[in-house]
């Protein structure tokens, strides 16, 4: 009976098996995961159509690249900043600016200026908007020279790279503070979005009874030397989903306030002849830990390496 | 701080958060998978630089298409096996011949033939084998009209359909039994073959220290009416890797017997004219259980339902 076995034996099989050392951390964890599974399997009496029903959801998922968007619907992306932020409070590190979720759309590469830049073609729809303020340590000292790359979604809700509708890098862009640690942009305030309709994401969250709205938001990525980099997100208020985010990404401390009205004066270099709504956000960078998490890094290229 | 909550609490959000009724199992599953996987991040402190490698990893293992040849290699293919066996000799239902792994390379529509078919080109390198037996129910009762997909890997220990430089369907039939539900098939006895390298499967199992040897077999998937469908698999005897399957897919009861240098009388309409090596293999149909099981359909029409 060398061949048969239960579940247990199958288990110990699979976790055990080892031809050469492989890499323990790995090993450990891919165990972990697979018992669970196992488990849930047997307690749920999955049925091997409802199995391979999940593993074409799978494969569909990867293939439609939004295995990095379920993450977030399902808590995970939050979840990294909240035990983020358990490990900077107990080894007692001065909190900043609150991290948010990345989000799969970052892209690096974006077009690069120096302290001010405008990311609107100016064929958008939209309320035209200014974000401006100063990148800070956790003293309140500024920044100079503090990268700060920005990008947000169009008035349909989609990103520039993944969206072959619009130009190359639009509405994202990569700004160095000035000597002052100011930055300030010129666009247009994005709508709230939904997960793509008939996608995998979209399917999932369809038998799970839940939205797929995400409230409007602008997304950071900034760093400066010896300064942990942050990623983060300010979101625009009065959005229905503000609290009620598809991701859990909304944070206290990150919705900003808008300023309408605001006079063009000194704004002519943004090409503003007339009122526009501002918003002013200053953002408190960390003290960095070590080099690599200084380093000006979207989670793709961080996982990397 | 309505925003600001501890991973108990997102995780409260996440599987209770609901705007319609959904799918209650899908809910119920989803809440399991999603508790356990928390708690593994917990647990093992995985680093955000970890968990987007595991999804880059997972995107590429959709992208590629390897989904369902990973829970082979992780045991969800046995387990379910393992599960369907137990459920059977619950319900007292007489066992037929041991069920074995489909794996992820069954195609529908392979060309049809009556009692025998030629599965070889006649191009392929290797052993001359005939295969041939009597599908029969459970009390030995031959099951006339029987259907047989039998499809296996070339010399190279590549499949057709996913291998471009294959014809059509080759090394797939679909036999239809003669009235003593006898069925014969001519090929070349297959090798056994390794996963793909440098592919998402190889990557992890490189990682585990395991290696990703299947030994040679050849897949089937009968039916006959009022019979439940049988997927299985045969193994050639004398596979260095026969009792330590990456799929761990090998059943006692289903390595064949290779009778050399049988004699080709009566096999010439298979184009035989020397001597071969023979197998006999009978097959035993459970009775079905419903019309669902009884159903000819691989496990991914199957799912589809």
């Amino acid at each position: 009976m060398k061949n048969e076995f239960n579940s247990e034996e199958l288990l110990r099989r699979v976790t055990e098996t080892k031809v050469s050392t492989g890499n323990e951390r790995v090993r450990s964890i891919t165990k972990r995961v697979v018992t669970d599974l196992f488990k849930t399997i047997e307690d749920f009496q999955v049925k091997p159509e409802e199995f391979w029903a999940a593993v074409q959801w799978l494969s569909r998922l990867g293939a439609s690249g939004q295995a990095g968007l379920i993450t977030a619907g399902l808590g995970f992306d939050r979840l990294l900043d909240i035990l983020e932020d358990e490990a900077d409070k107990r080894a007692g590190m001065a909190s900043g600016t609150p991290r948010a979720i990345e989000g799969p759309l970052y892209i690096a590469g974006a077009p690069k200026s120096f302290y001010e830049a405008r990311l609107d073609n100016g064929k958008m729809p939209g309320q035209l908007v200014v974000m401006e303020g100063v990148i800070r340590d956790t003293d309140g000292n500024p920044l100079s020279g503090a990268l700060i790359d920005v990008w947000h979604a169009n008035e349909n809700g989609h990103y520039s790279h993944f969206d072959p509708s619009q130009e190359e890098y639009n509405l994202r862009r990569q700004i160095t503070a000035d000597q002052q640690g100011r930055y300030r942009f010129r666009s247009i305030l994005p709508p709230g979005y939904a997960i793509p309709p008939n996608s995998p994401t979209a399917e999932l969250f369809e038998l799970l009874g839940r939205h797929g709205n995400r409230p409007a938001h602008i997304h950071f990525l900034i760093s400066a030397a010896g300064r942990r980099a942050l990623t983060t997100q300010v979101n625009i208020p009065g959005d229905t989903y503000i609290d009620d985010d598809f991701a859990f990404a909304t944070r206290d401390g990150l919705v900003v306030t808008l300023e309408t009205g605001a006079s063009p004066a000194g704004y002519e270099s943004l090409g503003i002849d007339g009122p526009f709504t501002r918003i002013r956000f200053d953002f408190k960078l960390q003290e960095a830990v070590n080099g690599e998490d200084a380093k000006h890094l979207g989670r793709y290229e961080r996982a990397a390496g």
